[in-house]
């Protein structure tokens, strides 16, 4: 077992498509991530209750387990390779949950910044008490399936460290039953969105999405933001910071094209239209290998749901040997067998003064 | 269906033997419901975990739950008829906390005095997580067996009132699961201790238990603090707040007695010893019925631990079909069928061009 592969656990919570900016942040890591760990990815739908709570929320996250699933096996992750399972087809999640919640402190985890980012950006004004939790929880995920890695940014890095925290606290107050599971740097980048001017997302409507068609591509392209000093062609532009830019230098590999242009614009003897032409051009070459992928598992009906419903069958056994494991550690297991045991003892003893 | 009695839910954390302020404050109420109502007492070893969770106090919870429920019985709880149940049984009730966290906040729960009374008393400079959430965890004990009752006293009105705002926002956001429990005024009686000083607790070490055999009673009331200004037996005492008349008005029928005591007491015609003489022999009275109940369930080895593990297996099958139709109404259960029918399909479909 010296060369078996360490185990990565990440996921995402389904709450839409996935578009560019998740490859840049997130998938391309993945997908590179793959060939050196055996990969869990969870599809969070507990964690999405913390701010989307709503009947159609749920609703909509039977669809979009479906959209995560077919998004990151277009950008190349082997699904057979690859395990993923839907948290709340794991119940014995919450369990894990409900008793690491008492090995972490409230004001722990008010000093973790993004937890008070994702409620006003949800727009409540007094934190749920759930979304407080959302580290334990993670815990729980990561824990549960006893992951050696999680690919952090700078974001979910406090997160990791709270699940590192629990890890040891359990494990010195009840015995070794987790590992300490390590960051794995490198979901380091964002993409700015196609109007420039925040990083790309959904709610923003500034998103190019990996399951966008062509033609979408090219629109959403002709009307992103550039340099908006630049009212005509033959004015000098800045190319730093400039979206149409930024996503050449990403998706384009085409690196003379690009020096051309950047040098062109700079001077003023390009116009933004054949900026973007290219640029179509280079994320359709981008996408066109992952459309073909995602028309294939996309025509197979039912196939993505059997990936989803039988990688959480999987983990759910996993992760009812690891509650095992906790409840032995914590004594709880033996509590519950005492009892049972005084129990058949008593009804063994009756039987025989019954047939006495 | 008109006549038949309402649910009711109360218990005790697994952390001791009960006393006498136990009797006062709870059980002696509970006795009394008994018939009125269909009575569940959990034996909440999952809140004992948000103070104790050592693995001694996990240890100790094991004898405890016994210690609980021979109190109750023989403090006159009708055990075929009563429900006892271990909560950590009952992983069931981790799901419901987990989904119920999200319905509540964080200041609304800090707003709940008796938590930061709790987290001072177990000496925790910073409150658990866990801590804080104690009555969204409760929450899920009341509704999980949808009781329409529960006992409270002046602490756990602001518990039980958190239930109910649970209860509402989950039948208004899901539509209706749950009943919205009524609080049942009762549980109000607290009995100071033995030191005259403070309510009567296993930590302070000034309790009479119920378990205590004649001669502890005896000895423990002779070391009772009475009015210290009395230092001869002929100086007038005082008997308002004077915990040897307390007890006496508590559990001394002889109501003749007592008055005869009091005003030679305040006389200065009798002494502490007569006065703690007459309370021992009242005491003793009133526990030996229940040393005899006590002595006959405790007889039958494994009885005690027959009534939790039968109480934990019907409790448990109750809370599946609670959560089943929890998930129900949020829609999650439909998430995971919709994706179960499309891989049966999908299934069917190849067993079928196979066999072609």
């Amino acid at each position: 077992m010296a060369d078996r592969k360490k185990r990565l656990l990440t996921g995402d919570r389904p709450t839409g498509k996935l578009h560019l900016g998740h490859y840049v942040g997130t998938l391309a890591n993945r997908v590179k991530l793959q060939q050196q760990y055996e990969c869990y990815f969870i599809i969070a739908d507990l964690h999405m209750l913390t701010t989307k709570n709503t009947p159609d929320d749920i609703k909509a996250s039977c669809e979009n387990a479906c959209h995560v699933v077919l998004d990151a096996i277009a950008a190349g992750i082997d699904p057979y390779k690859a395990t993923f399972y839907l948290q709340s087809a794991i119940p014995e999640v919450c369990e894990m949950n409900t008793l690491f919640q008492n090995l972490i402190t409230v004001p722990r985890l008010e000093r973790i910044p993004s937890l008070k980012e994702m409620a006003a950006s949800a727009g409540r004004a007094e934190m749920p008490y759930g979304l407080l939790g959302y580290p334990v929880l993670q815990a729980a995920d990561v824990l549960c399936v006893k992951s050696e890695c999680v690919p952090v940014g700078k974001d979910n890095l406090a997160h990791l460290e709270l699940t590192r925290e629990i890890a040891r606290k359990f494990n010195s107050l009840y015995g070794e039953v987790f590992p300490i599971p390590e960051s794995l740097e490198g979901e380091v980048g964002t993409l700015v969105g196609t109007d420039g001017k925040a990083k790309m997302s959904k709610s923003l409507n500034n998103a190019i999405y990996l399951s966008d068609d062509a033609q979408t591509v090219a629109k959403k392209v002709k009307g992103m933001f550039t340099d908006e000093k630049r009212v005509h062609a033959d004015i000098p532009g800045t190319v730093e910071g400039n979206p149409v830019f930024i996503y050449h230098d990403a998706f384009n590999p085409n690196k003379e094209e690009i020096a051309d242009l950047q040098e062109r614009y700079r001077k003023g003897t390009v116009g933004d239209v054949e900026v973007k032409e290219k640029l179509t051009i280079a994320l359709n070459n981008f996408l066109d290998p992952m459309r073909e992928r995602r028309a294939k598992f996309e025509s197979e009906k039912g196939l993505l749901e059997e990936f989803i419903v039988e990688g959480s069958a999987k983990v759910r056994e996993e992760v009812k040997q690891t509650v095992f494991e906790m409840r032995k550690a914590m004594g709880l297991a033996s509590v519950w067998n005492r009892m049972r045991r005084k129990v058949e003892k008593r009804q063994k003893k009756q039987q025989k003064q019954n047939q006495e």
